[in-house]
């Protein structure tokens, strides 16, 4: 019944637009009463992002899972990843709810109320994994907004193509910028070294960090 | 008459919550009509939030103003600043509206968007700048994510305290981070130290980039 109500008001707000289509009118298509709808779904805006609480409670509890060897930015990038496998299991659905949600103001709202659950959710994970640093909970603001924008860049993309791009493949190319950034030892990408190689980097204390860490991943990276 | 509005509005949503405030009773109380009340905000949420329309307009003009010369990230940093000075200029109002914002999801909704409608600004500059750039884009939009999140870790922190920290110290540490991820050359705060003082690095090449970063971190700060 959950999957006919929704395909009934997607069918609705195509054909009439959002604004004009009632729940009265999915139920009426759908052929089941009106307390059925609000059994599934607490309002109209809830039936166009019919996955979201599953999947918050589902990268909540892949963050609960995590132990302390987990390295805390690849981790969050794995949870963005769980959000991005839910919009791509199903990619004409989501790309005709993406322009849906584009035309409606209403729609954004709520799906920017969405996206800083998740934001939520990743903060929170990562000022657990920070206490302690000096400037954990700014830190770990910074990277899960940085994880969020990263992952709707590649995802809006992905929309963009009409789901017909690689959608996984831009998400970890978007991830690997952000764990770049903060978590570049994550994920070895420079594999075969001897684990005991040294590394001697010798620069003036006035040379940029960013200079530091690009000629320390040059050095890693190999030829 | 706008600031009259203001004021009833505020008094009226402290005294008997937002929701139960209608925009009658606070005209009524104003003095003034329903027309007037429409003629400055289009809607009841806009009254709780009068300023960023015209914060949004400067943002926008600020950034419009930049040439090439500008380091795209020192200059979103401090477009942002634009932002928290509003916020500053009027602690007690800023601290009861935070207290208000954050009772009621209504408010928190729309400030949502108001943010989004920041970040956006933001991320459009940057895109310029870095058009041509491999992953222009991409950076674009998670430098200015990073951005924002930094800047309200500082506000809300400053908020928290009700209004009795320095709300611009606090905005400058927390850009400082975003700056020394992406632009540290931006602005030296290393000061003091002789320009050709030498750091030395020894490190296994296996050791995660983020502690060999920790540790130059470290040792930049001095004693």
């Amino acid at each position: 019944m959950r999957d006919a109500l929704i395909a009934a008001a997607f069918q609705l707000f195509l054909e009439r637009g959002y604004e004009a289509t009632t729940v009265d009118d999915i139920v009426a298509l759908a052929g089941v009463g009106r307390r059925s709808f609000f059994r599934y779904f607490p309002s109209k805006e809830d039936v166009v992002f019919p996955d979201h609480e599953r999947c918050l409670a589902d990268l909540t509890a892949f963050l609960a899972g995590s132990d302390e060897d987990d390295e805390p930015v690849a981790r969050v990038c794995d949870a963005a990843r769980l959000v991005l496998r839910m919009y791509a299991e199903n990619p004409s659905f989501s790309v005709q709810r993406y322009r849906l949600t584009k035309s409606f103001p209403a729609l954004r709202a709520y799906e920017l109320s969405v996206v800083w659950r998740y934001e939520r959710a990743l903060a929170a994970y990562l000022r657990r994994r920070f206490a302690g640093w000096s400037d954990g909970d700014l830190r770990a603001d910074v990277i899960a907004a940085a994880v969020v924008a990263a992952h709707n860049n590649a995802l809006r993309s992905w929309l963009r193509s009409g789901g017909e791009d690689d959608a996984e493949a831009g998400v970890d190319h978007a991830l690997r910028f952000v764990q770049d950034s903060w978590a570049p030892g994550g994920e070895d990408t420079g594999g075969g070294q001897p684990e005991d190689d040294v590394v001697v980097v010798i620069t003036k204390r006035r040379t940029p960090l960013w200079r530091v860490v690009r000629e320390l991943e040059t050095q890693s990276d190999g030829a």
